[in-house]
C-alpha cells in the first residue's frame, strides 16, 4: 500500500498540510462517498456531472449511459477526466469571519478514462457499483440482461494521479482573536440512513444486511 | 420568478423528466448544499475542486483564494466554469440491478465567472458565504480585515444557463420483475447537525441561532 506519488496537479497551492497521498486515506474517502462529480471538457468548456462510482483496488468505475456525451467521447480515444468526491464532516464556526470553514475529506483523481468493454470486467464493475450503494445488493437482485447491459456504460479510471485533502480538528482562530465575544466551535454533521421503506407488494422480509 | 430557459447544454440526454428549470427548485438546492464542485479547464484538461458557495438572488458566489489557478485565470477575462451541487436523499434498492438508483437533487450552472473586485459586492458576498455555513454567523464574528480581504477571492457566476435534476419517489422496477424474491425499497438519508462543540476557552453561551 505505497502512497500515490504527488504531481504538480495534485499538489495544492494552499493548505498543503491538508494533502494526503496514502492509499488508505484516498480509498476510504472514495468508498464512503455515495456520489462523485465527473468533470470533462466538451467543446472547450468544462462539464461537471454527478454520478455513482465504485472502487476496485486501484481502478475507479464510473456509472454512465451508452448514449451520453462523455461515453461517446471516451469511446474514441479515452476521455481526460477529473473525478472529485467530497464528504462534509462538520461546520467550523470561528470568532473571525476569515477562519470559518468546513471539516471535509475530498479526493481528486485525474487521468484518461476508458470505456469498459470486456464483459467480465463490466460485470465486475456492475457488482461493485451495486455493492457501493449498499453492501450485499449485488448478490440480492436480478442481474442485468443483455439489453440492460448494452444500455449502461461504465468508465474506468486507473488511480495513478490522485490525492486526498482533509480538514479536521477544531477552530483555527488567530491568537489575538481568542478573547473576542463570539461563540466559536464545531458542529458535527452526520449522514444517517433511516428506516428502510419497502416498495408496494414486497413480501420478502428485510434482509439481514439492511437491519 | 420565471423559470430558467433550457439550452442544449442544460437539457439532459437521459431522464429528461427529471429536469427542472423553475427558480424555486434550483435556488433551494443551491441554498441547501454545503459545498459545490467548481469545474474549469486548465491547459486543456478538466479540473473539479470542492469549495463553498452562496447564492444572492441570481448570482452564485464561489469561495477561493487569491493565488489559486482558477482565480488567476478568471482575472484575465473571466473563467468558463461549470458549478455543480448534489444532495443525496435516499438509496433506491430495486429488485433488478438495473433499477438501483439514488434519490438526489442536483444543480448544474454554466457560464463565465468573474472575480468580484468591488469592495461593497465583496463584503456582501462574504456575508452570504458566512450565513450559508450557518445563518446568523455573518453578524456574529469579527469581519475580515484588509489583509484577509486581499487574501481571499470570490468568483461570481450569473445564474442564466442553469438547471436542476431531481430523482424522487420509490422503486421503478419493470412490471415483470415485481414478483421476484428480492427485497426492494428506499432507504432515506438525512444529514443531521450534532451538538455544537465549543472551542477551548469559549465563555460566550451558545447563541440562540445554534440551539
Amino acid at each position: 500500500m505505497a502512497a500515490y506519488p504527488p504531481t504538480p496537479q495534485t499538489t495544492p497551492t494552499r493548505y498543503r498540510e491538508r494533502a494526503r497521498y496514502d492509499r488508505q486515506t484516498v480509498h476510504r474517502i472514495l468508498d464512503e462517498s455515495l456520489v462523485c462529480h465527473l468533470g470533462y471538457v466538451h467543446d472547450g468548456r468544462p462539464v461537471v456531472l454527478p454520478t455513482t462510482h465504485a472502487r476496485v483496488d486501484d481502478t475507479l468505475y464510473i456509472h454512465g449511459s451508452t448514449g451520453s456525451g462523455p461515453m461517446l467521447a471516451a469511446r474514441l480515444s479515452g476521455l481526460p477526466v477529473c473525478v472529485t468526491v467530497t464528504l462534509v464532516d462538520a461546520l467550523v464556526l470561528a470568532r473571525s469571519a476569515m477562519h470559518h470553514s468546513l471539516n471535509y475529506r475530498s479526493v481528486v483523481a485525474l487521468g484518461t478514462a476508458r470505456v469498459v468493454d470486456d464483459p467480465a470486467e463490466k460485470a465486475r464493475a456492475f457488482n461493485a457499483l451495486l455493492d457501493h450503494i449498499w453492501l450485499g445488493r449485488a448478490a440480492d437482485c436480478r442481474p442485468p440482461n443483455a439489453r440492460e447491459l448494452a444500455a449502461t456504460a461504465v468508465l474506468a479510471l486507473n488511480l495513478v494521479e490522485v490525492s486526498a485533502k482533509v480538514r479536521d480538528g477544531g477552530v483555527a482562530d488567530d491568537t489575538e482573536d481568542l478573547d473576542l465575544p463570539h461563540w466559536a466551535g464545531v458542529v458535527p454533521l452526520t449522514l444517517t440512513p433511516g428506516t428502510p421503506i419497502p416498495d408496494r407488494n414486497v413480501e420478502v422480509p428485510l434482509p439481514a444486511y439492511l437491519r
